[in-house]
């Protein structure tokens, strides 16, 4: 089962809620990710309790670890990593391109060595749909090929066909259409009239819903944005939109003030784990030797597990120690501000004051607390 | 607050129990290792759950990183670490003779050098209460020498002197007796006479509880169990004895079957994190390739949040992937394991059938699980 349905807009910024067989996602959503089957560091009862609503697998990183075998054989996704609510899976397509060694291209698919062990693979639209399959994510994506930000206009036209070629057969061999939604990924870079190619096409092909791909890999926020911001107009209004691999609470405004409705980013768990804090005053670098006798929970207002029990300074001394406890702790908190800004933001926008949000929030997301 | 009531013998088993500031203890006990302020992995709203009693902080480390300073502006090392339950402290002894650099041993006390940041120390018996008395544990440990296996029984007799005077000072300097208990360290290597001529000296001083220290450093289990039953005979039966660093879930038991009412070892968690796992049915190295497709839990018939929730499959790929939550998950089943054991110990010594027990559980605990 997959509905979405959009419940009001606030300029372009939308509220909506999405049905799934794992249970409903308000958005506009932030998706922690999980990459090998675990969101680092945090436990499924914990991600329960900072309210994540959906979680993002890597189909790559599941595929070589622990392999299709033992996620089939455990019931799918869900049940090996005893997770209960909602999860989205990912293409591949990404990793493949950035970690994969000795890619070789074809329209037929991409033959590649694993980056760990340098064994041969072949990802074809088919095959990466018959690994969701197994995954078995209430979302999934087409295969696609998303190229650097360094490519050619040339290039990206060219990979934009195979990418486009790769859903219309992805979306052939995709029969498990009762309890997962494949979603069509829009690429052609910075360039607005590759990106409409792609868009109209993909929407010929009448997806559930929409991914925004290619963007966040070097572009800069103003190209990101122009991307996001003219794809609004092009994209059906009733179905979802996803932006990869974004980004900052800060991008994440922007971009639902550009009508985008999901996002997911390892940014604040990975930026946690090295003591970089994202709060509502801004980014906190907990190491900072001003934080050594602060006795302050991160963030006073906050009512997550950390900031109701713990100090900076102990959290400092933590992460100065490399101890767990400290990623954790620092993790949660992250996380929770993730989550709460996307409430916060959903409230905005049903209320009627986006604009006003936006413009009380974005002037302190990009600081350093000092 | 400190008081001990022995409830109930069964041969030399002991069952008790401890009334502190922060709550009562029921013995015997194993006290998880919190080393630097965190037992490592766990949170502890974590090790409420897995009905830690007691945790032990270790002075060496907590008065090199954060300091004294933080600590005590934090208020103590319950608050710092947000931990209302008791707490015990060591002398920083045993981790001057082993971490520290360029020891300088005389009677005043050990001059040393950090093992962090080569800064000069003095740690002098007086400066070890007030370090602890900052730290502000239920119970905490005179300054001592803990010989290395390799002395010579000469070297360990001139050593316990030295540790005896040291005790005197640190009781004379010791003023926070209400609040907190101070326990004397019976030193003597795997010498009786030695050991004798300690637990004497120590019992004429009257502490409220006494350790067994300079044991399983090397000297085997057969003499490491000829020195606990030794003492047993000697030391008072109304105080608690505290064998510390000790050790495996067979070790706990055999030093049980001796009269000892408490142990601390780091044990359970560093084997835990690195994948070997304490169960009822023996040590389970969680990478082994049987375990690649076990979808069972670690232990079917246990309570802990890691076996009503994860297979050994997941753990086993968290594991091998070096993945957080691995580690949480194999460190939150062993210090269940080893509180239960304590428990499952405590109620056959209080129903009389300590021995059928111990016949019952040896021969497993120290097998690998095929």
């Amino acid at each position: 089962m997959f509905n979405f349905t959009l419940l009001h807009n606030c300029g372009k910024a939308r509220a909506g809620i999405i049905n799934t067989d794992h249970g409903d996602i308000l958005t506009p959503v932030f998706m922690p990710v999980g990459t090998l089957g675990t969101v680092k560091a945090m436990s499924p009862h914990e991600l329960e309790e900072i309210q994540a609503q959906i979680i993002l697998g890597n189909t790559y990183h599941l595929y070589m670890r622990p392999g299709l075998d033992i996620i089939r054989k455990a019931g799918g996704l869900h049940k090996f990593i005893s997770w209960t609510r909602p999860m989205l899976t990912d293409s591949g397509g990404f990793q493949v391109m950035s970690l994969a060694a000795l890619r070789k291209i074809s329209i037929e698919g991409v033959k590649f060595r694993s980056h760990i062990d340098g064994s041969l693979h072949h990802f074809t639209p088919e095959f990466v749909m018959e690994i969701q399959q197994a995954l078995g994510a209430d979302i999934i994506m087409s295969f696609d090929e998303c190229p650097p930000f360094a490519a050619t206009k040339d290039y990206i036209a060219k990979s934009l066909n195979t990418t486009l070629h790769w859903a219309e057969r992805g979306k052939k061999a995709f029969t498990n259409t009762e309890h997962q939604a494949l979603f069509g990924i829009v690429q052609g870079g910075v360039y607005e009239d590759l990106r409409e190619k792609s868009a109209l096409a993909l929407m010929d092909m009448d997806f559930p819903g929409y991914s925004i791909g290619g963007l966040a890999v070097g572009e800069g926020k103003e190209d990101m944005m122009r991307i996001t911001n003219f794809l609004n107009d092009i994209l059906p209004k009733h179905k979802p939109r996803y932006m990869m691999g974004v980004g900052t609470p800060s991008d994440l405004l922007n971009n639902i003030a550009n009508g985008v409705d999901m996002f997911d980013c390892v940014m604040p768990t990975r930026n946690a784990r090295k003591g970089s804090i994202f709060t509502r005053y801004g980014k906190m670098i907990i190491k900072a030797a001003r934080y050594k006798e602060d006795f302050r929970p991160i963030d006073p207002i906050c009512g997550c597990y950390t900031c109701t029990h713990f100090s900076r300074a102990y959290i400092r001394h933590l992460i100065t120690m490399n101890e767990i406890l400290g990623m954790r702790l620092t993790t949660i908190h992250s996380l929770w501000f993730y989550q709460e800004l996307m409430q916060m933001a959903r409230k905005a926008i049903l209320e009627n004051r986006f604009e006003d949000f936006l413009a009380e929030m974005l002037p302190v997301l990009d600081t350093i607390v000092e």
